[in-house]
Order: C-alpha cells, then structure tokens, then sequence
C-alpha cells in the first residue's frame, strides 16, 4: 500500500490529523523536500511520529520510483511532502504507476502554498490565472513574460514561482526574478513589466515569521525579503476589498494599483488609434460628396461602423470592434482614392 | 483573537493536527457551511471536539460579521469551515475587519478542493487558467463561457463550480451545467463548446465515493453522477501523462483529447470566413469598374490588402489580420455600394 501524504505549509503543525495516525502505522515513511525544505525541528517531529523506518528522498529516487514501488508492494509505505502531494507532477505520476501494478494507494491532502498564500495576501483565488515559474536562466523568462502578459490583459493575477534547487541549496531571490522579467521587457516590449509594475512578494508563507510585502518594484528592489522560500505575485486588476486587504494583511510600500490599467490590449490599442482617424477622415471627405445622392449610403454606412465598433468594444467583442473600424476606414478611403486623394490607412 | 480554521475537504480527519488543539482551547467555535456542506457524522465529532460553545453561522451571520467580531474582542473564537479558510472571500474580508478592530487573528489553512480535486484527476495545477463559476440562471453563463474559451485557447484547464445554495439545500446538476452552456453556445456562437467536447466530472473529492468520470458531453449526459458536490473541469492541452492518469486515476467513457484542438481563436475563425467572402466580392464588382481608371486603384488597394490580412494572421498578428480585412471589405462594399449593389459585410 502506498500513502500519498502533503504535511501542509507550516511544518508539522498542518499535518492533517488523518494522516497522523497513517505515520504511526507505516511499515516506512519517506519524506521527499525537493518542492520545498523542512526545517530540522519539524523533520524531528515527523521522525517521532513514525514508528516504523524512516528515509529522506532526492528527486530522482521519487521520479524512478522503482524502490518506492517495490516496498509498497509488501508493505505499508508513505511518501510524505510538503504542501498538498499533488501539485508536484511526479507525485501524480508515481500514484499512476503504483496504481497500474496493482499497488493499492490512499492520499492525504493538505494545506498548499497555492491557495494559502493568495488568501493570506488578500487577493481572491478566482481571479488567479495560469502560474509560472521562474528559472534563472535569462532565456527561459520568456514564457512567464507572455502568462503574465496575458493575465493582466485579462484582469487576473499571477503567481510566480521562484526555482529552487534541493541539491545545490538554491533559492532564486525575487530580486533577481524581478531583474529578470525587466531585462525580458526589453526584448519583447509589451509594456508588460517596468519599475512602476506593482508586485507582491510572499516570503515563508505559514511560518511565524511569514512576510507580504507589496509596492513599485523600484520599491522593493530596496528591500531585504529575510529567508527563503518566497513568491511573487504579479496583481491584475484589484477589487478595493483586495487593495484594502493587502494594505491590512501585509505591508504595502506604494499604494496598491491596478496593473491592467496600464497593460492594454493591442486592440484596445488599435482602437484608440483608429476611431478619431477614421472619423477625420470621414469629415474631410463628406464635402466632396455634398450633392452625390448615390454615395450618401457609403457615408452613411461609414458613421454607422465607426459607431458600432465602439459599441463592440465596450461590450468586449474586440476582434469585431477592429473588424467594424477596419470597414469603415475601407469605406472611406474608397471615397477619399476616388478623389485622387490619400487613403488613410 | 479569532482563528479562521480549514477543516479541509475530507470532513473531520482531514482537520490540520495544529487545529485540534485550538478548537479544544476554543470559547466559541461557528462552522459555518456555506461553502460546501458537512455531513452529520463530522459535525458530531467536531462538537466533540469542542470544549466550549458550539454554533453554526449561516452566509449572511458570517458577512454580517458584528457578532463573531463582537464575541472575538474578549474569547477565543474560531471560525471554522470546509476546505481551505480563503477560498471564500467573506473569510478574507471578515479577518480584514478583525485586524482594522485591532482582534488578534490566526489562520490555519487546510486542503482545498481547488488543487485536491486536479491532483485528483490526474492533472497538472499549473496549467489552470482561470476559475469560473456556473449558476442556474440562464443569462449568467456568457461569462463561464468565454473564460473556458479563452483558457482552451491557451491551452488551459478550466475549473467549473457549480451552483450551491445552503439555505435551498440546491446543488447544480453537472449535467445541468453543460446544457447550460451547450445552450450559450447556440446564443454566443463561438464554437467552444458542443456535443464532442471532452469534460470531467469530478464528485466527492476526498470523500471515500469520490468518483471522477470523463468523456463526451454526448456520454457524460446519459450518466449518474450520484450525490453532490460535483465540479466541472473543461482539459485545454492534455499531456500524456495526463490522459494516462485520466484513465488510470478515474473512468473515462471516451478516450480523452485535447479541447484546444477544436477550439479556434475568434480571430481565426473571422478570418476563415471572411478572406474568401471579400475575394469573392471583389471578383464580382471587378467588370463594373473595368475601364474606370480612377477606381483601379481600389480594387488593387483590396487585393493588396487581403493577401496582407493572410499574411499577418500567420505571423500570428491577429488583431492587424482582421483591421486589414476589415479595410478590405471596406474599399469593395464602397464599389459595390456605388453600383447599388448590397454590400457583403
């Protein structure tokens, strides 16, 4: 039999109680740190806890799997980790595994950074978009760049998560992260990402000394995060109980803002540019046409485009909004070409 | 002091051990099941759990809030719920409240159905775009309709919950729920969901008769999901280690595939339609302007113009794809306007 077993955030304290009585009873417990660090006074606790053998595993013991799979067969094994089990893909897949050579399995859920740390922040979890991680290699920030590109365009926050590394020790430091994504701003240039861009940066979530410190990220590239873990969240838009919370929960340097007022969307964009474009141009050329009843429709139709993609706009049809102002400048601009003038576009 | 307390999602058992404590040294403990309900044999034990007062608050008592704070001001006073304490964000403006009325707070998270529930299933937690929630009322479902389009675009899985009204006793049937949007498919039109699109179903997370069944809406409609709660979750790309744990980890009716596949951005779709609507268009209009020499500039500009819309759409320039057929559209009605011919937009 094999225990899928998450310890929850805080140590051996969020053990969920279930799972207490699992420990005791297990042939052998291993405790995998590989998604995050335990401190020694809780792996102490846990030891205590169990009454048969007790392992700690690296990362390829979990993904090979072999020895894990192997023990379960005759006997009653746990694999015990930090947060909820699942989130870690190679969890799901060994259960997977264990499951299909006919290794009877149970899990235990628990409290996950995840969830955790958006409430403690005061953020609302239905608005979380796709998560991201950061690595420190500069190339691979591509990819966070556009999900939180495309979160923000959408009004949701996003939550990155900050490469660690078990074998060397390594936590990448939100300061670098955030150097990172303004370094990628450079090469993509969405306006995505810049000094002004509000962040929040959530340090040991759980813990008694847990820290929710938001602002500028000019702001916090003053500021000392303390110890790992940490995770930044980059806001969307905030409803004020969300502002309110943050500025109550945590400690905000600047006060909290509303990223997507600045990240438009290109066809939000596009709009601002067109409409007052197309309509000059409609102005111009309306005298030329004064007396021409058979191209009063065109103009006609040319208001009304103009018109409706405004109206597309606000009722969040975009693609339709640019396809309505596209005709239009099309209608006008035949007038205008007709009259040897220059088109628009 | 207040403590928000989890229960997590598997009744009493799946209390964090730190919990059990705090509800022993308790004056007052409210459970409030507004979020999901509590069976009867959890209840007992948390009552007997509880050394002090025991209440259940009903959604509008916690909102309220005046009497929970009230009591938190001289006792110990515990607010305890299913799954994760946040999740529900009267918790999080409850606890705000609290710390501005200078009530000493603590939070103890527990597992949530939100990352319960995917790990469950077999899928991987990063690739969860935004959550939505399905109501009964008809009118309400655009908004869960375009969030599940814009996450399979992207490639990402949607969690849809479900209608639940505590004080009605009415959970919304899954079933329901797809008809639902089946229905809004009709009205909105964007292909994003029909009889074909793979869909899981997932019951009684963490519960022992948990059960979760994927297939075709077509399949899913002709089953029994048994009891409530019941969440919807729409794939967007499946790896393959998620449709193996799919299958391994619950039962598939069909064999799963990828939403994404299916599901085609707006821009796409506009441009499947309209690219070979204006050519056609312009073929048409063209011998009426044969010897005009002052129109062939027009009808070269529209040429022009549609090879440009195919172009950027490749590009993957959606949004300058669409104002470039647009325009073009826009330079052949005029001609064809100026004939007396209906135009094509």
């Amino acid at each position: 039999m094999l225990f899928f077993v998450g310890l929850g955030i805080s140590g051996f304290k969020s053990i969920p109680s279930e799972a207490l009585d699992v420990l005791s009873k297990a042939d052998i417990v291993y405790l995998e740190q590989f998604t995050s660090p335990i401190k020694r006074l809780d792996l102490t606790k846990i030891r205590n806890a169990t009454k048969g053998e007790f392992r700690t595993v690296k990362r390829w013991q979990v993904e090979d799997g072999r020895e894990i799979l192997k023990k379960a067969k005759k006997k009653k094994v746990v694999l015990l980790s930090y947060g909820d089990p699942y989130i870690a893909t190679t969890h799901i897949e060994l259960r997977a595994r264990a499951i299909e050579e006919k290794i009877k399995t149970h899990s235990i859920h628990a409290s996950s950074s995840l969830t955790s740390m958006i409430g403690e922040c005061g953020l609302h979890f239905y608005k979380i978009g796709r998560i991201a991680t950061i690595m420190s290699e500069m190339k691979s920030l591509t990819t966070p760049y556009y999900v939180i590109y495309k979160n923000i365009v959408e009004g949701n926050h996003t939550i990155l998560l900050l490469e660690y590394n078990q074998d060397k020790d390594f936590f990448l430091d939100p300061k670098d992260a955030l150097r990172g994504l303004l370094e990628t701003e450079k090469g993509q240039k969405r306006s995505v990402i810049n000094l002004s861009t509000y962040v929040v940066v959530a340090s040991r979530i759980g813990f008694k000394d847990q820290a929710i410190i938001s602002g500028k990220i000019s702001s916090l590239n003053k500021k000392d995060f303390g110890k790992p873990p940490h995770t930044i969240i980059i806001p969307g838009r905030l409803h004020f109980t969300e502002s309110d919370a943050l500025k109550i929960l945590g400690e905000c340097i600047d006060e909290p803002f509303d990223n997507s007022e600045k990240v438009k969307k290109i066809s939000k964009q596009m709009m601002e540019r067109y409409v007052p474009m197309v309509r000059e141009a409609l102005e111009e050329i309306e005298p030329y046409y004064m007396d021409q009843k058979k191209y009063q429709v065109i103009l006609e139709n040319a208001e009304l485009y103009i018109h409706d993609a405004e109206k597309f706009l606000e009722d969040g049809q975009e693609e339709v909004a640019i396809l309505s102002i596209g005709y239009a400048d099309g209608l006008v601009d035949a007038l205008r070409l007709a009259k040897g003038l220059d088109p628009k576009m």
